[in-house]
């Protein structure tokens, strides 16, 4: 198996999500670090990439200068991943694209409903992968509850619940300490705060185990923290398009969650409950009989369970394993093997479109709104 | 100490909440049970009044022969149990107030806002005790949470989050059972399925421990089991009087949660969570710290919740206990001995209040709603 | 049916385990608190016993006061409960048996293994009852747990694991507190600290789960915090009659643990876990299947353990009821009526020979030896 | 940085072990896998290791083969893993180490001690690393516990309880399987079953984190499933150095436990307790304090304990990363640069000579016996 070019922008030195995509890129060895415009400073991006073994040819000051470079070398990368600030995803993504470049993006893919639009065309049209990084879906247990509710294992499904609620903004003082201040200010952040940086993965969560996605939606955002003015905490209750009832609560001022992602879905035959600070474990609770506590790797799980989940069972995998389960779906993918599913720019809109819809409910007292993009109504 | 009378009206062989009540009389040994009517069959209900110590003259076929003859016995009764089916609750509370007896009522006490505000007139006018079996609020730790807001511990409250979601009617098929179906039935249940049942313990549990009530909600009601026309599951957003955002989910379709009341309070300077099924645990998280856990009988608690814990640390205390401790403060209220609190006559006329506001609310789309009743705005 | 009556020696005004008693006895409104001797101080004991209720003249200043009223009252009392420091268990324990009352008495029964048959004896011969408060077998899911391993849902049982480790006497400066250092003390605890006052709680639970008796045991004892003659850790191998093998370890220094008690027995075909600190569960875990959650009350448990929970599944119940459930069957035993198992002489004499033999071993640097008592080899 | 190339011995496909070596290897870039000599067949040895990314020259029918040829090659690989059965480990090591390598061996790393003594020597001789895969070692919370107890937080250390016990090997009619009939068969295994292949893994944490070696011990050994000779179930007490108390339960019968290995510290001033399917998270509690749970990555750990942490916290990082901070360590010590801890051969050599004096104590009936091997006497 030869090995696959791979490029980062964004996830320098001492961000947060940088490493998880190095792990998960290399952990496999399908991929080698080739590329990096990895800083908002060119110095530091090239010196930090260097240090990461990229040759000095291809540590490069900007994504602009990567993209030029990388686009007519024999060599050039094979994915590029995205991963700088929020505002600047849709460019980026949509000029590598347009290069031909297969992308995984970060999440939120885009700032607007329209821009997610523009993605999902051209991703289609240029024939593209533009993955979007909603890892905790290829957590193994993940896929196996979307299995066994695909399978019909729970039965009709009634109600999901998704949480993603913790409490590292809870720090009153810290309002104006810049790394939390600008998720709060729409200047920066665009029209929603905790909704949009945290409750779309939970919501993504949910549509994807149910393999259903949200129609309408009420929403109420609150902002506790004086001087926010975007939500640091909101609650969105939704339909799905066949009806199921939908819960999430999202706050980063939940002192006591620490990671705080969780999702329990109920059906007329079974509920599965599974929280991302024990990621290796669903408990089932099949109607009339006991809660049973599902172990990754265990006998019995489905072959994509098993597949994703690469040392015996009770021996603990991660958020970084999960991370690598997309990067090896994306090798797969681009080498035209076989590959499970992998998060995708229509996913990336459906978010940008259930985070604005939830915004216009909450202005409107909570009123139930279309939470569809405009292109899939 | 001279034993106290004791009276009890439903609570029959086999009923659920019965035990629990002779349990929590008698524990301490303040009460003596001397009276009871106790099933819907006179027969049975005379009967095993005194399989349970009853004296046959005391032991009676309804409550009504049971206030005839009480409520001119020099050796009266002095406090009166009410754990019949919910529409019976206001008139027998009403009678025995009426006639000058203490009442504890079960929830809820009434099925009208009109018949709540007219049991808190009653209440205030006889000045008998009306109690209301909100029991959870009388567990050590739940006081420990009340003293601790209410000292300033957690600053501000910012939000809190109430659930009582359980799955023990997620049988589809179970539908027609009439153990069940009159629940969802709004000829018996009245305007509310499971807000009404269990909801409302969340809810006093909020307001309980933050010592703030609840002045607006907005609800979204869901009947999720094909035949029921009561809600099996619904979601309320609130705000409190000082402006606390609430979040209350509840239902019965939630297969894994087995008790599954649990609440989260955040505040500015930390955040408690307290399960119901771990009774003995508070998690507290202060900003900046770490999660703690504090326990039962731990040094270093109030009072209160010193009191109300009856046997050392880790030592397991339930519900029977805290049911107990209802009791206990009852009888030291009707002896005139200091007493902690009580959930009150206005406690229960407030559930009324938010019930139907939830009701109306979800009628209308999830419109915000004013929760307070008539009386108290 | 008719009312018993009920008396006390010890457990006066803030004993750790008076509390239980009271709550655990009177519950079920079978018993009346009818005497005491509570307290080494008679003045103290006479007015608190009149502050619980017994009537002036039955509440005694000392045992033998009590012994001599009682004993000809027509009244007279038709239990007493023993619950004095362990040196007094003997002689208190005696005299009762011998005056014809049945007798409920604190572990450990005795100082000795001569004593432990003594009173053995004495049960036999007077045909009363002499029960042992090893409350913790008298849990629903305890009981449950050793009709599963009667019926052979576990298969042939390989192993049990049980500990009794917590950290309450952890504190090395805490060495000179009397509440604390007669526990070290050979002068006033005989042969055995922490092995003879909780260690005996884990053993017997073992040997009452499996229905199969310690036969040879080698111990390991510690006195880890300086100034401790007596161990304060302590492990002990042994094996059963029926050659399980056991394991049980039994600490008072193990910060961290509150209430510690816990107990895993693991069978051909299934095992099982369970700790005093969640009582309503047990684990299970059948060969080749998952793990699963038993809940008390829940669908079909025996009726023995469906009988010993008063409460619905998932209320909570703790350990004052372990206690009732105690009492509940004495009352049952005493008035003729069916009952199910009460913790024995022969028990409290099993666990005396077993902490002989246990201090032996340990001296003898962990030598297997016989811990049976004679005269049942 | 310039690239290290790594080789593997063992660990091919459908291997237990070697995804977690690859995964680990790799996922910091610091090694590529560029040799390998992964089966015992030496066809599908070269087959995988070529799907796996080697060169055809590089993929190897066996080790000798890759000794011969690897010596010689100029970017000859920087570490070799052994991954094979444990009666090769010693053979492999040896012949790796006298051609000069670097080797990372995996537990147990000889079957004798004299084995054990003369890989020490020849490490020692050579100047070259010989890791042992002590892998739980390099949990971030593992090295923080270390550091704790180093700074004196626990004060003295009194007791420590280790445990590594599951139920994977208790399916009796299983005995026959040859993947796990050798486990107990003398004649493959050696001395020791369970005790050898996981019992060490418990005793190396508790002496790593100590920082304190494991002088005597007494052993009680159990084949529980009929048709062992080997154990299957064994008890150690032991003493370190220091004197502290040790008990170690290990065991391949315990149906519910799935990893099942922990460990708890107790000291005079605070006791640790961290279980491996939780590896986030350790419980601290401070005498007169509460029970507080420490998070991986959150502020104030040592530096240790963050730098090998990879993503923020709450975040879950599993067993493949903890083997990655081996590797990454590794890779430091290799390229001369500042590396933390390394489990040495001489960890190595302590855990054979404790798992025969535990044998040679168990067929004493439990006498303690000296557990140090001799050249460290
Ligand atoms: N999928 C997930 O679970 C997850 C988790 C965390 C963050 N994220 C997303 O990842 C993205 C990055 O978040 P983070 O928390 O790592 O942020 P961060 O602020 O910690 O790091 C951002 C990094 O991007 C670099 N950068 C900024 N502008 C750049 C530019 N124009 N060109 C190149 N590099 C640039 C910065 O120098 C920094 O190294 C965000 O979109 C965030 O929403 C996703
Ligand atoms: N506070 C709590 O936590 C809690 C818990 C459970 C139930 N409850 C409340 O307790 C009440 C009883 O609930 P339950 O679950 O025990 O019901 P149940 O149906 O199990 O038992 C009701 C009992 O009342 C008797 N009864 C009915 N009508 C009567 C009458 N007119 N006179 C005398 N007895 C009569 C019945 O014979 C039966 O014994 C309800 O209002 C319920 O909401 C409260
Ligand atoms: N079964 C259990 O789970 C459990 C738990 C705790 C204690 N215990 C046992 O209960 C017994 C009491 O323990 P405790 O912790 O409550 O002790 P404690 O020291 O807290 O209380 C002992 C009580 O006995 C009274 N007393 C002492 N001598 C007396 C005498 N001669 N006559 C009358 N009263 C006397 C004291 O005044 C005090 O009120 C002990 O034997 C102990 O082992 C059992
Ligand atoms: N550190 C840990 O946590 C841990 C965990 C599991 C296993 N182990 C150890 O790892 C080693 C391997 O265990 P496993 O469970 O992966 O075993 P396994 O039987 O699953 O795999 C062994 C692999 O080695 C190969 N092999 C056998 N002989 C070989 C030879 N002479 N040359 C090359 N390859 C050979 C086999 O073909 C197979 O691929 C054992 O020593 C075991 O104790 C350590």
């Amino acid at each position: 198996m030869s090995k696959l070019n791979w490029g980062m922008i964004g996830g320098g030195e001492g961000s947060q999500i940088g490493p998880a995509h190095r792990l998960g890129a290399q952990a496999d060895g399908r991929f080698v670090m080739a590329a990096g415009a990895l800083d908002a400073d060119p110095a530091r991006g090239r010196d930090y990439a260097q240090r990461l073994g990229v040759a000095a040819d291809r540590a490069y000051g900007d994504w602009r200068e990567m993209l030029a470079a990388e686009r007519d070398r024999p060599d050039r990368i094979d994915l590029v991943t995205v991963a700088t600030p929020n505002n600047t995803h849709f460019e980026i993504t949509k000029a590598f694209l347009e290069a031909g470049f297969h992308v995984l993006c970060e999440k939120p893919m885009t700032m607007t409903v329209a821009e997610g639009e523009e993605i999902v065309r051209l991703a289609r049209d240029t024939g593209r992968i533009c993955a979007v990084n909603y890892g905790y879906s290829a957590y193994p247990m993940v896929r196996q509850m979307k299995a066994m509710v695909a399978a019909g294992e729970l039965g009709a499904i009634r109600c999901v619940v998704a949480n993603f609620s913790h409490g590292h903004h809870a720090a009153g003082d810290d309002a104006d300490n810049p790394r939390v201040r600008w998720r709060y200010d729409p200047a920066q952040a665009g029209v929603s705060g905790q909704m949009a940086d945290c409750g779309i993965h939970a919501l993504h969560l949910a549509s994807f185990i149910l393999g259903d996605e949200v129609r309408t939606l009420s929403a109420d955002f609150a902002s506790t923290v004086p001087g926010r003015v975007l939500e640091d905490d909101a609650m969105v209750n939704f339909r799905t398009e066949s009806g199921t009832v939908g819960r999430l609560w999202t706050s980063t001022i939940a002192l006591g969650r620490q990671h705080g992602l969780d999702i329990q879905v109920f059906g007329e035959k079974a509920g599965l409950r599974w929280a991302s600070e024990q990621p290796n474990q669903v408990y089932l609770h099949r109607l009339g009989g006991r809660v049973e506590i599902m172990e990754k790797g265990e006998a019995g799980l489905t072959d994509e369970a098993q597949r994703l989940s690469r040392v015996p069972i009770a021996h603990p995998e991660g958020f970084p394993l999960a991370i690598a389960n997309i990067y090896l779906d994306l090798a797969n993918r681009i080498a035209g093997a076989p590959a499970g599913h992998l998060p995708s720019a229509e996913d990336g809109l459906r978010s940008m479109a259930a985070v604005h819809a939830a915004v216009a409910s909450a202005k409107a007292d909570g009123a139930w709104v279309d939470a569809r993009p405009p292109m899939f109504r």
